[in-house]
């Protein structure tokens, strides 16, 4: 199975130290646990048990992993020096059904024993009642890293991006009058999971005919009729990292005359995003670059959202393409571009997944989006 | 789709107000946020976007729903009276990048303008940074009111039992020989969807041959040969609450003569187990009465983990069946026994779940257990 490396666990370490003051840096947010040491927590288990930290201490650039008891074995798979157990239950033992009082207990013991006096911490994710006198805030800071993308994690994002495409190709397969949309989230995820060998974490919307005219949801029992189009974007968590893309799938070719027009413009704006995808380019004209053809179209009124957005860990996050951002596009950021519109006899999204790259961009995705192949 | 009732979460609220003094209760926990709103946010869209968190008022009974931006018209499911989105981002207006730390901010000035004195607060969960002067620890409390299930609850449980059920046919029926561990969850969570409706998060141990000697795993491609055992322990999450049950099935019937006699002494110490759920029996006891039916056929020291363990909005959690534990059976309670053992030419599991009645206990689980039907 692919994994994040040692050495790039080590590099990201490395960054954070370099860039904030602090004596001991302290991780909850699983995401940044997985970021740092390799560890990854599957979220379905994470919020049941107790929480988990990494302590980095700055002089030593010495790690500490503190982990819940009930992850036992999978804790000592973290690219870490030391793992602290806090107790609670083990599977044979009971010290107090109480986890998470038990792990804020452990967790300001570590901190003070690390002799610290400033700690470094997420917002959000310390809990209250570990007491630090002196604190810098990490999370901007780790907003920014995440952007640039180690060779170690676009390893993990390729692979979620061809999982993803098995998934996509098995979708257009199933769609046709009769079917139900659990019936094609459930062909998608068959396929996924026997792409990854492993049980892959998806999410996505997967709404078809009424549903699609308003652009999101997830898979339920309604069953699609012919004229109508369905929807499929899908984001699948393998190994902790993302891919996140769309088509929109007509069950037959009679489709209205909007849909069809909206198909053709949808894919233009894809094209004009995509050629404004390089190092420097502010994310906010991006999105101005994809209104604007759709506008040529007489659709920008119904583009709601994002044109796209960055992913990795997460989904959206930094950088946004809305009016609204100061971001500028970085080499090493993966994003999406995701045009769509809604109205009243159309609802549709195309979507591809991108690295920035040191000149221009690699679109990392590959699946079919035509409406009708 | 079943869901909580806004009855049975009012009256969850009450029994926090009447059993622990405060002026405000802040709820972070997702579960518990769903346990007295209804709103159920999937764990795996949760770490993604930031935390949300609700205000129960002691004297009007005032409810307050605190939650970022993304999760939008979701959050207007909630049986609240307000809801109060905190501003990061919404797919069309960016304010900032860090949804924590905004939420932290927003959270810190709902609870000052309560102008509660004495705030309830989950330890582990309520973020540093909220400045609170005096505080009650409400852990303990509630995984205490967890235990016994209100009927809207057990609708959700029963729900997932449902679920579960379907999806331990279609395991059953998909073994056999060059079939992956993969391809048999695939089949497991296929059903599962099917029955359900939506998509179910599954989770669980599917492991075979020499896995299955370790008693636990996530699903590989590692394909089954005649002669060895699969063990089937799922938990699906159906709606925020779990079933959680198990089934040891043979590959082919020329299994190892142990492997026989071990479903002999699972199913016997099952029933040994059964015969002790009822209010007031220690839970200790119940491990001790499973243990001991497993001792008779000599295979007690490979019985490595607990007899059993309450289910609910996790697992495991109270009650727990290990010797340490001074819990006893109450009322309301649901749980799951699982004996298992795991041997060099051994390892099997059988598990079934169980609502604790006024008079002793109902099965909830009714699927196939034996080894070669």
């Amino acid at each position: 199975m692919l994994k994040l490396t040692p050495e790039g666990c080590h590099a990201r370490r490395q960054r954070l130290i370099d860039s904030v003051e602090a004596d001991v840096y302290v991780i909850n947010d699983p995401r940044h646990i997985f970021y740092f040491t390799g560890l990854f927590i599957t979220p379905l288990l994470l919020s049941a048990w107790g929480f988990n930290a990494l302590l980095i201490e700055r002089k030593s650039g010495r790690t500490t992993l503190l982990a819940q008891e009930m992850l036992g074995g999978q804790a000592r798979e973290a690219y870490v020096d030391e793992v602290v157990l806090y107790r609670w239950y083990d599977v044979s033992v009971l010290t107090t059904p109480d986890s998470f009082g038990a792990g804020v207990a452990a967790l300001d013991a570590q901190i003070k024993a690390s002799g610290a006096r400033m700690v470094g911490y997420e917002s959000g994710w310390l809990p209250h009642g570990v007491s630090i006198t002196n604190g810098v805030d990490l999370n901007v800071r780790l907003i920014d890293m995440r952007r640039r993308k180690d060779a170690d994690e676009l390893a993990l994002i390729r692979e979620a991006v061809r999982v993803n495409g098995a998934g996509h190709r098995a979708a257009r397969a199933a769609i046709q009058p009769g079917v139900s949309e659990i019936e094609v989230f459930d062909a998608f995820h068959s396929a996924a999971n026997l792409a990854f060998g492993e049980a892959v974490h998806l999410m996505g919307d997967f709404v078809s005919g009424d549903r699609a005219r308003r652009g999101g949801g997830l898979a339920t029992d309604r069953r699609m009729s012919a004229g109508e189009v369905m929807i499929v974007d899908a984001f699948p968590i393998v190994n902790g990292y993302r891919a996140d893309y769309t088509a929109t799938i007509a069950v037959t070719p009679d489709v209205t005359a909007n849909q069809r027009r909206l198909d053709v413009a949808l894919h233009e704006a894809l094209a004009a995003g995509e050629a404004m995808l390089k190092p420097g380019t502010p994310a906010r004209d991006v999105y101005a670059a994809v209104r604007a053809r759709l506008d040529e179209h007489g659709f920008a009124e119904y583009f709601t959202h994002h044109a796209g957005h960055g992913l990795g860990l997460g989904h959206p996050e930094s950088p946004f393409f809305v009016p609204s951002s100061d971001q500028v596009l970085l080499a090493g950021d993966v994003v999406t571009l995701e045009p769509g519109a809604y109205g009243s006899d159309f609802g549709a999204r195309i979507e591809h997944n991108y690295l920035i790259t040191e000149t221009g961009c690699e679109r990392l995705s590959q699946h079919e989006t035509a409406l009708i192949p």
